[in-house]
């Protein structure tokens, strides 16, 4: 189970404000407080501050590494900003994100075998958001064989198959699972990973929708989660539903868990 | 989604004790809070009264009967206790349990055509209990089509696939998953119920593993559960995975869980 911490994103308010005036204490601590709650990976995004994107990230980067050993996700739409921040990082990193749009493609892939990055794939392609299973199916076809053919082992690919609101539509639910389970069928020594929010927007309690949402996920083969780490309850339950899953031998990091205080009930 | 209460079990030894006295009012407490907290069905248990069982079974039924409208859930491991509560039953009742094993079978099936009742059909037959995904198939193939041959309807038959401790083998977690998955696939107007304890088992944390099991469980299809309805975090984590099971449509129970305060985060 891989969990990617995702509160040092500039989308975020207090986020933006830190990165603006340089509070590294304030992000640091951020970074360890989501290292300690069991984030094996930590998001680094700075979206938001166009024009100085590439800049911030390199001292993103190099701040959020100063306090922390586990690896960074490189979280941009920009191929320089991603570049910049890749160039800094210490260990591999993940990539936020290739698609099969044939811009990104071309864009994305080159810092791939360049860093030896491992990559969040999104099951997208020119033709806009799928709207389907076999929509995200058929632009895996294309994304997984095309990465490996391009050097990136299938270990280093995390598909992700695009989450939308339930309250848009509730078909949106069984639409997401159903994906994961096909993506993973598929391809089993591909991994599957997907955000949390998109799937509670617009929803009361999203946390509880998340919560959920997150664990019926992991029942699917999902074994990546973007969500936040500080969310207790939620990380306690995905030790629990990855035990459940079979794939913690002997329940030995869920009552590790246990043992160092670490379950929420 | 049903909920069956399973509190009023005998061997929980406060029951136990209740019964014992005939203490009415904690009985019917415990039955009014558990149909509050939203279980649609009361499960009623006194299996640990050898000898005064039906006696005992009798009074328990018209004791939760006078306080709460819901059906029953008839549980006993003998064929005339079971008699005992269903003569008693106002309305429909829910049979607790038969299985494909001969003895169980030709004692309880005629109480479910006397009596009209739902039943709990284990999937475990003569040859003890199932050791795989398979097994469970091969006896759901013996009891749906025998059952509905009875004048039982697809919709009455709630199949147990029958959970055994992850502590003794993690591949009992997938295990039940799959079997879940497979039984609903084959049967999609039967439904899949389970009870929640047997997955815990030797386990520390028992309420976190149980809570995330039923929501992997309902990701997999299952729709029925026998669990603590006073676990309102279980019982929140359920109403949301049924939203994102496409189960509830415009998410309209769950908004209407949130706004009579009913979901706990």
């Amino acid at each position: 189970m891989l969990i990617v911490g995702e509160l040092i994103n500039s989308s975020r308010k207090a986020i933006a404000a830190a990165i603006e005036t340089k509070d590294k204490l304030y992000l640091q601590e951020l970074a360890k407080n989501q290292a300690d709650a069991g984030a094996n990976v930590i998001d680094v995004n700075c979206g938001t501050n166009f024009g100085t994107e590439a800049a911030m990230m390199t001292w993103l980067v190099d701040t959020v590494q100063e306090v922390v050993d586990v690896p960074l996700c490189i979280d941009s739409p920009s191929p320089e900003v991603l570049e910049a921040g890749l160039s800094r990082c210490k260990g591999r990193a993940l990539v936020n994100s290739i698609s099969a749009e044939k811009q990104r493609w071309a864009e994305v892939l080159p810092l791939l075998t360049k860093y030896k990055a491992a990559v969040i794939a999104l099951c997208m392609d020119d033709s806009g958001m799928p709207k389907s299973v076999a929509d995200r199916l058929r632009v895996a076809e294309k994304l997984v064989p095309e990465l490996v053919a391009a050097g990136v082992p299938e270990e280093d690919i995390y598909l992700d198959p695009l989450i939308k609101p339930l309250a848009v539509d509730v078909a949106h639910g069984p639409e997401a699972l159903e994906s994961t389970r096909c993506l993973r069928e598929k391809y089993p020594r591909v991994h599957v990973i997907s955000g949390l929010s998109n799937i509670s927007y617009g929803l009361p309690q999203r946390r509880l929708i998340n919560r959920a949402f997150a664990v019926m996920c992991m029942a699917m083969g999902m074994d990546a989660f973007i969500l936040d780490p500080l969310d207790r309850q939620l990380m306690s339950l995905l030790i629990a539903a990855n035990a459940l899953a079979g794939r913690d031998e002997f329940c030995l990091e869920y009552i590790a868990a246990e043992r160092s205080g670490k379950l929420f009930v």
